[in-house]
């Protein structure tokens, strides 16, 4: 065995025994902990930031783009601000323990379905730092012990992180093996982790294709990816006009790197003309590239467009993350559903009409895991749900599907509770 | 590509095709859909049971034992009892369309968690026959399409049952792709069913260690495992022995060849004189050949008990599925505790006391699928728990844990009406 993959099964082994120890924790203790967790996280601030300091120094050695950097980049405001984030965890109601369901059987046993952490869970995330803390917070929150793999990039900054995380939970009384973060920066650790499932009961991988492809690959236990969204909006002919043209736009350019940002815009072809007209303006203020099919291409270049391109069979699918967006001019809402369901991602598609018959319809046909009327897509968010913080948006269908919170970081068991009933 | 790699590949399309219509049909035609399949089983009753009985010539010429016979074997009773099982499903609830939750944002925005169909749901399961009708008509019930994997010595019966459920769909206006059975018993299908995330959602395997192997180590979606059973009952000190015997001898022995059956009891050092003083003649009827650390032989030699054996390391995590029992005398609740977590398969463990405290502790601690005090472990069943069917017991602990029944075949959306909220 390699001395990665035994230092990978050690650290599984020590998580497996820390997941049982905060299994049994009260929501007060937990609470204590988060907010040692954030003090140690201010106190040991300088430390996060020199260590950050030699992340930048070396990625920029590297030459990694300025939005990279960005991404990686502390200053002391975002320490606090972490730390804060941490804090309001510790305010957030605990799911564990919660009764969901109870009844009594006819020949007397108490049955309850009663809410418990998951056990140990695996974060595999990219550059951004701030995702150690976030990440494992909401893990110790609901009594589940965390292994987190971030990424090469910023492997200081979170070894620096981890360590006031743990120095925060050992503070507590809780054990030190709570969080632990791979400290190697191999991507054989990713392939080690997945196939661990005897000590890692579930993998939230975020990040791009080839993390999601390895993840998948290998994991032998539940996986529940944040992976991408390819959002797609139809504008029916029965659309408020105006309303249509704001919540594209807002849904397009309020902010474009995110996952829950519109990619392609499906408009009937009875108020085709009319939106792109009142669009087009809208559109050219914050230079979105439009990749049309052909009607769209000649209604747009009535109005002198100037950033429009043919779209091609590859751009139905394909997650921008910046001021491009596809277009194309459909017969029906059926159409738009057709299109959703093949080029989609099952993230946030959204219908805009006035009909609420039509609206009913597409609600019930797109099977994404948000489905909107009438709204911006980029209201798919843990904070916009009212679920307080979130671990990410889960691209899968089952057990998390959207916005995962703290209720989908913990699972559930039976408890009978009888008076020596025995089976007849 | 080999020829069954694409066959299966083209049942995955079929599948997903038939899903999504199957996904928006109301209640009431799904339950036309299952009386049809019903009809057609009594209908076809005679073909079936002449597919039946090739399987069981080939069977019986390749020496199979009469266990392994006898579960294959059908007749024309069990035929009408699986059809009568089909009707039953479809007086059963329909979880489909129910809401979850219901709220409103702040910003107006009215968020509605709704259950829905999985989509595509591939099962795969070895000798008994019957599985194909109860797992696909429990799937066409929540709107699932399924794609079946039967063992080859039953492949004819479970062809001769897929046509009549095919018909029965067909017959209610159903596409014939609701439930397709994979003709080829070559081991290679379960690989490449394990392969296709793009076309199955789920995959539940039922069956042996093999199997379940090749499923988890070839999986890219979601699996939910019905695997074994090694459930522990500890016998507190402050047990009634009167009901520990009757609870530990109704766990082993009403039926030793079911997941939930007791396999090991734990008995507390206080109380273990007395209980195998009390249970050796109940046992010895039985025959339950007792495999016993030096505490528990020496115990049962003062009763000349026959069927006694030294237990090794290995037994206690072995499912013996017979007439075996391994034992052990412990000192306290805790360890049993740590004898449950270390060696147990988190399937059904159970605490015989009288003392609440001491039971409360143990169900907060022990993190199995279901966790009883004063209770025979042969209630984890979906008719027991008032589920009224089930597709099995799942080992795994997301998504559906413990008996897996027709909420557990769906998962949810959220669909969210808006007025024109954009995200500022």
């Amino acid at each position: 065995m390699s001395d990665l993959k035994s230092l990978i099964l050690e650290y599984g082994q020590r998580a497996r025994q820390a997941a049982r120890w905060l299994a049994r924790l009260g929501t007060e203790q937990k609470n204590a902990a988060l907010r040692s967790m954030a003090d140690q996280m201010v106190a040991r601030a300088e430390k996060i930031l020199e260590a950050n300091r030699a992340d930048l120094e070396k990625a920029g050695g590297e030459g990694l783009s300025g939005a990279l950097l960005e991404r990686l980049a502390l200053n002391p405001k975002r320490v606090r601000a972490m730390a804060d984030g941490v804090r309001q965890v510790a305010l957030l109601e605990d799911p564990v323990g919660k009764v969901i369901a109870e009844w009594t059987r006819p020949n007397g046993l108490r049955i309850s379905k009663v809410r418990v952490p998951i056990g140990v869970i695996g974060i595999i995330y990219e550059s951004r730092p701030n995702v150690t803390s976030d990440a494992a917070v909401l893990c110790t929150k609901t009594g589940n012990a965390t292994i987190l793999r971030g990424g090469s990039e910023s492997i200081h900054s979170n070894l620096a992180i981890a360590e006031a995380l743990q120095a925060g939970a050992a503070e507590a009384g809780l054990p030190a093996d709570s969080v632990l973060l791979i400290p190697s920066t191999d991507r054989e650790a990713v392939k080690h982790m997945a196939e661990m499932d005897k000590y890692i009961d579930l993998i939230v991988p975020r990040g791009g294709p080839a993390l999601i492809e390895t993840v998948m690959t290998y994991a032998r236990m539940p996986v529940i990816k944040h992976y991408h969204g390819v959002c797609i909006t139809y504008v029916d002919n029965e659309a408020d006009l105006e309303m249509a043209v704001e919540v594209v736009l807002n849904a397009k350019t309020q902010r474009p790197g995110v996952c829950n940002a519109l990619e392609t815009v499906l408009v009937h072809r009875g108020i085709a003309d009319a939106f792109f007209a009142k669009a087009a303006g809208r559109l050219e203020e914050k230079k979105v590239e439009v990749r049309g099919d052909e009607t769209v291409r000649e209604l747009l270049a009535r109005t002198r467009y100037p950033y429009l391109r043919a779209v091609t069979e590859e751009d139905w699918t394909r997650e921008y993350l910046d001021y491009i967006m596809a277009a194309k001019v459909v017969e029906s809402a059926a159409e738009a559903v057709e299109h959703i369901e093949r080029y989609g991602s099952h993230h946030s598609d959204c219908i805009l009409t006035a009909n609420e018959a039509t609206a009913e319809e597409f609600l019930k046909a797109v099977d994404s895991a948000t489905v909107y009327w009438n709204a911006s897509t980029r209201f798919t968010d843990g904070a916009e749900f009212g679920f307080g913080a979130e671990i990410g948006i889960s691209t899968d269908k089952l057990h998390a599907r959207g916005p995962m919170a703290l209720e989908e970081l913990t699972t559930y068991k039976y408890l009978i509770r009888g008076t020596g009933q025995i089976k007849g």
